[in-house]
Order: C-alpha cells, then structure tokens, then sequence
C-alpha cells in the first residue's frame, strides 16, 4: 500500500522508514495536497505492522505538519508541503593528482614515534580521573588556569621570562593564535610588514584576511630591519630565534631597531616561536618579548616539542588586547577542549616536557649532523647550509642551480618531497637556489638514503 | 661587579640571571654601546660562579648579538642595541561586576553530574591505547574518518538522514561551524537573513563577520517564512527543529517556502540542529536537511549531549562548499585535537551515546515537567509557557509585563541569573514581555527552589 516497502533488518525503525516514505512521496508530489492517508488500521494491516508503530509514523508527519488531522476526520496531506526538485548543477572538486611519497623531506614534522605515549596515556588516567565535573562546562576562552600556570613556569625556567599566567593565552595552535591576532591587529586592506620569505601559511593567513603584504627581506641573520619603513602598517610578523626558512637568529642591533620601529609607529611585532626549543649548540635564544612587553606579542605552540594532534598553543598579549582577545575567541570557537589542557600542565608541572625536550634535542641534533655529512658527502662543496644550529630542517643553497614548482612537481612524481625555498617566498627569484630540508621525523638511515636518492634524481635530470 | 646579584635557590639556572641581568643592562642604556665587559676570569671570581658559567652566559649574549668578541680582544657591547624606554600608556580593561549566582535559570547547560565520567575514562584509556602514532601528527582539516562514519549512522538511526561520511565535516563546535559559514558564504556588508529572536551569540557571529542582519521575525511556529523577500542575501539562518528562543517547531509548509525561497534566489541555508536529540513528546524532528541537500547545510554539536568542553560539532556540507572549507580550516586552525575525536568515535559505536541522550531525555523531561508545574504554582495563568517540549529550556510568557536589561540587572544582584527573550532579539520589544528558563542542569528541587525564589523577588518588586 501506498508503495512503502519494509526493510526488517535496517537500523532504521519500522516507524522511522514509514515515515521517511511517506514524506519523500509528500514532497516530491506523488502524495498531493488535500490526498487521503489510509487509516492507521488499514495501513498496519497492510503492512503486517502494529497499528501502534503507524499511528506514531504519523505522529511524526503531523508534528512536522507534513499532513493534518482533526478529530473524527480522516489524515490528510497539509497544503503548500511539495517541492520542485530541480536541483542545481554542483561544480565538481578538481581533485590534484596523489603521489607515494617514499622520500619525504617535509619540514615542521617532528618524530611521533620519539613521543613517550605511555606516560601521556598514563598522565591522561590520572588527570581525567580527577578532574572536577565544572571543568567539563565552558569553562572560559582564556584557557585553563592550571596550564598558564605551567607555561609562566616553563618559559622562566628555560628562557628566561617574566611572564604572568593572566598575560597567557591558550589557542589550538599557532596557527589559530595567528588567524586571532589578524583579526584583532588588522583591518582589511591594511598593511603588514612580513619577513620574505615566510612560512606560506602564516602568510596565507593574514592575506586571507584581506591584508596588503609588504615583504621585508630576510638574510642569513633574519629580518633585514633596515627596511622597515612604511609607516602605516598595522603589525610586524617575524620568528626571531629562529627565521623560517633560512634559519637565522635576529641579532640584537636588529631585535632592538625592530623594537624601536614599532614603537615609533604604534603597532606590535607578532614573533612566532615555532621551534627554538631545539637549539643544538647553546641555550634557546631568548625571545624578542624578553625586550619588550608592550609592542610584542609572543606566540609558542607545543605541535613540534610535543605532537601536532595535541592542537595547543599559547600567546603571550600586552593587557590592553586582553578584552578583545576574549570577544574575538568567544565567537570563534569559544575555547580549547578542556582534557588536553589538563593533561599537558601534569606533564609540564612534573618536569616531563622538559626531559622529553632534552630527548629530542640530543636526537635531533644528532640528526642534524647525519643530514649535513650526508650533504657533503654527495654534494660536495656544490652544497652550503644557510642558519643556525637549531629547528627541525636546514635551509641548503646549492649555488647555480635553480629550485621551482617544476623541480618539486619532478621530485613528486619520483616519490620524493622536498620543498624549495621559493615556495615560501614573497619577493620570488631571490633564494631560488635554496632547497629545505626537514629532518626531524628520519632516522639516521633514512636521513642517509633519502639524500642519496635526492643526489640520483638531480644527477638523472642533470642538475648536478 | 656590574651590579649583578645572583640568587642560588631560583629555578633559573645561575647563567640565565648572568645573561638576563648583563642584557636588561645593556638594552637600558646602563651599559653603553662598545663598554667593554669583564673577563671570565674576573668576572667568575666576583661572581664566586666557575669560569665556564660566564663563558655559557657571554656565548649567550654573543649568539643574539648583544655583544661582540674578537679573537684575542675584548668582550664589548654592540653597537645599536640600546632602547628607548619610554613605554605607552596601557588603556585600563573595564571590568564588569561580578555577582554570586544561586539561582541560575541559564539556557543551554547540560548536567554534568549525569555524564557517564567513569565511562567515558575507560574508552579514553582503550582509545589512547590502541591509536595509531600517525593520528598524533597532522590528519586533516575535515576530521577523523572513523568518527565522521560514527555520526552518519547515527544520524540514520536517529533522525533517518541518509549522509555520507564524505559530506560531514568535524568541527570545535557548532560556534565554529557558524564562523566558518560565515566565512564561506557572508561577504562582508552583504544580507543575511536570521530569524528573530535568536540566540545573539549566533546573531555576533555574522555581525563580526560584517554582515547586514535582516531579521525574519519568528513565532511558536519558528520563523515566519512569509516574510522572506530580500532577494539580495547571501544565507538564511534558522533552528527549525527548535527555534531558539521561542521553541517552536518549523511546519512542513513553512519547511517547503524557506527551501523553495532558497532555490530561487540560489543561497544557502544553515540550519542549526542545537538541542533537538532532546525532544520529550514523540521523536526527534527530522532536520530540513531531510528535504533537501543541495542548500541546507546543517549544523549539529555534542555540546549539549555530552559536554561543552568537548568542543565537537560538525557540518554536513554540499559538495560544492568541501574545497572552500577545507582551505579556510587549513588557515584558521589546522584540525579538531584528535584523541576526543577518537574516543567520541568509540563512545557512538558501542551506542553509548544512544544510551545516554535516552537517559537524559528521561531526566529532562521529568525536569520540564517539574519546572511547568512550579511554574503553574507559583504564578497561576499569568504564565503560558511557549513551544514545542524540547531542549534545555522554556520560554515562558507573562502577558503585560516587562523583562529588559534592568530587570535582569535587578535579578543579578539579587543572585538570580535569567535571561529576558529580549536580550536574544534584533527587533526589539516585541517579546519583552517572555523569560527563558533553562532547566536542564538543575534538579527537580533546585527548580521548585529557584522559581519560588524568582517569584518572591518578583513579588517585591511589584512584577506580580
């Protein structure tokens, strides 16, 4: 009867398909407005179904006021319930063609199998076991107290920072504490001052954000300050202890002329942090905030000293962008899940994060030196590292030759990942030589292999 | 020597307060450009420190260019590294004042008590147990396969939806959602058209996002889709299974007028599925979605079935829209943390969730009728309660009077936190005279408690 067909063994209840049925008949207009429904009787008899299961199919239709019934008459289609059902033409995906990787020197990835998932697991027990039932609640944007707490410790310990936990702010990563501050720091068409070249995210976001670009060459020793001259920027974006990609670290005349420029002019330097954790040959370099309080704003992340899934990050914000901060978050995403949080101020409280940092600074350091001796091995003095000894990759000029799209879309389709610095640059043509080599998740070997099979590739292809 | 004083219980290592104490004096002026600094020698001596700890502290101030040092000759300070310290002045953050809540009618809080904590902690410890080390690092701006599987069926067990895993998209709740929809869909200074009253956090997001509101006025039956005639907009907003806050249930007329508007003029609508698994007469409403999939996008969290601070939510998304959003999550903040993703995925397979949102919608009930009933007592037929018996909570109308800021102001200080419907209009005064109850996290005789205590304030002010 009315062409509705029984599935006994779906997850959907008998009542949920009768009605699903009879609406998508109601809507695509083979029930017409005003049509009679067969009694709830006739349609259980017809069915083989309890009369109770019809009677609440159409309880359904008539709550959703796909039909109408008044008492003593019969149930009826409702008027105005049918629809057209042309439907619009979907512009396909172009989808881009997949390659296998097996030689993946992919930067900003740090080694997940180093990553002591027992303890984690451990300190994840104890922590949602005692955790109380109001922190399940929204529980604010700032973050969780306990995990400001930690970071404030964290940064005198090991950068030396005065930092209070009320001028600390948790985000899901450093990527959103970007997205946030280009909302906050900077109205659409309006300039920002970025080092060129600079990680393409970052600098996606903030054009993204309907920003005017204005790139401030790098060198060896990061930003070069003596170009900062336009005076209507609204913020300065720069990784000081570390220049993605090339590796330098901003010496103090620079750090201080970079400081004094944005005082001049009102605006705040945005310094991104990403990984200086891991310097292999002296202390962390301290932070341009160190310097200055009211004009910077300090990002860190744990994505690379801990693991990227565990999407938390920190801003350090002078007190007058605390209340904005706070109305932009709400209305964003309100605030981060609240376990994690926990879970990483435990591990940062017992000293964890600081042993699991000096792990992986000893590992990666070694692994440093495998990649830079198997450059020299196969390249030879065609081959100069660029930048200080300290990250998760090496920037690598290799004088001559010259790195694009198409020596990567070449590399790709022989199974190897390397990006080119050009792919990060503003100002194309000027690092055109340079390759980037992220090194932190290969094992020595790999490191080795990896390299050897770069060198075959390029031979192959003579470019060496 | 130089004014450095070393304290030797501080968890700052003895080099730090060298080198941070050597820079703040340098960067201040204390120390001038090219002064030269003491030996090792003598400084360690002074100090009463090894030799070796200057040195580290010096390499320190070497590495960032703070100083300078030549074979053979001194250690001075470099040139340019002083700064000018006069600071801004910082803007003062008005503070709002805060007031000891006792009687709190909030809407769209669940009960935490009732949350299966124990429950919960196992899947966590066996999820967290079995998790593959790639899902630590970087999965994606869409969300966890599996889970995104879990909420389909779910939504063809419950609602009767037939979706693809490929068309749902994870979220950190539905805030965000609407952020990235807004993002999507919203130029700036174009039209949206929301139904009114709504919840004004929603109502932020679009407004932030610079949008043009035009409000669709809503009744008991949801919004008035008579009403939509501006041609020109970019997004429909509305609660159809649920309107928030009037709790009216969109007929399936209305259904067919807001999606064949939609049509016509070629835009989207959101639909916010923000509470509906709780529905306490009949089954769950079957989202407009159902109707159609070519411009409805809908809009679901676990914020309310399970807890807020999981930040969980997602979208089902036409095909159309999955490159733009997958682009803007990249550059907004990469991915959802990913073990919750993975615990929620195990927690829904096991249909322990199915199992909790039944108990609660048993316990909610109870409450709605708890809370009609007191309502009943206490203020007779002056109060008609709104709407469909869904959600957390009621809105309840008290013809003649009048609930605006000020009474809530009074409420506040008096320990009482209700909101008037007022605040969630964009029109104003034409439900001024409603209140809104949420329930959901209050037992039975905290709500008999809190509206004896909500009347007998009334009373004194003369309300009633």
């Amino acid at each position: 009867m009315l062409g509705i067909s029984l599935e006994r063994l779906s997850k959907q209840s008998i009542k949920r398909q009768i009605y699903t049925q009879l609406r998508e008949q109601i809507m695509n207009g083979q029930l017409k407005e005003k049509d009679e429904l067969p009694s709830t009787r006739e349609l259980a008899k017809a069915l083989k179904v309890s009369r109770n299961t019809i009677s609440e199919a159409y309880a359904m239709l008539i709550d959703e006021g796909f039909v109408v019934s008044r008492q003593g008459a019969s149930t009826r289609v409702a008027e105005g319930v049918s629809m057209n059902k042309n439907e619009q033409v979907i512009s396909a995906i172009k989808s881009s063609p997949q390659y296998t990787i097996t030689i993946d020197f992919r930067t900003g990835r740090p080694d997940l199998r180093q990553f002591p998932q027992y303890l984690w697991r451990q300190f994840s027990n104890k922590v949602s076991m005692e955790m109380p039932m109001e922190l399940y609640g929204y529980t604010g944007p700032q973050g969780l107290y306990e995990l400001r707490t930690e970071i404030a410790e964290w940064l005198f310990r090991n950068r030396g920072l005065k930092v209070n936990a009320e001028d600390i702010f948790i985000t899901s990563g450093a990527t959103q504490a970007l997205y946030i501050l280009a909302e906050l720091l900077c109205k659409s068409g309006s300039k920002v001052l970025i080092e060129d070249p600079c990680h393409s995210g970052m600098h996606r976001i903030f054009a993204n954000r309907g920003c005017l670009i204005e790139p401030i060459p790098a060198d060896d020793h990061g930003m070069m300050t003596q170009y900062l001259h336009i005076k209507d920027a609204c913020a300065v974006y720069v990784t000081p202890s570390h220049q993605f990609p090339l590796g330098g670290i901003l010496p103090a005349s620079r750090r201080a002329e970079l400081i004094r420029f944005a005082k001049e002019n009102g605006i705040y330097i945005i310094e991104d942090d990403y990984d200086s954790e891991f310097r292999y040959s002296g202390d962390p370099v301290s932070p341009l905030y160190a310097m200055d309080q009211q004009n910077v704003v300090y990002v860190g992340t744990f994505s690379k000293s801990l693991f990227p899934a565990l999407r938390i990050g920190y801003v350090i914000l002078p007190q007058q962008l605390h209340e904005r901060w706070c109305d932009v978050r709400t209305y964003m995403d309100v605030q981060n899940p609240v376990l994690q949080q926990a879970i990483l101020a435990e591990f940062m409280r017992t000293r964890k994060l600081d042993r699991h940092i000096k792990k992986m600074r000893r590992i990666y350091g070694q692994r440093r030196l495998v990649l830079l001796e198997s450059l020299r091995e196969s390249f030879g003095d065609k081959c100069l590292p660029c930048g200080d000894a300290a990250g998760l990759h090496i920037a690598v000029d290799f004088p001559g030759m010259r790195f694009d799209k198409d020596f990567q879309e070449i590399c790709l389709r022989n199974g190897i990942h390397i990006t080119p610095v050009e792919k990060h640059c503003i100002v194309k043509d000027r690092h055109v030589s340079k390759l980037l080599f992220g090194y932190g998740h290969l094992e020595p070997d790999e490191i080795r292999m990896n390299v050897h099979a770069l060198y075959d590739l390029m031979k192959k292809i003579s470019l060496v």
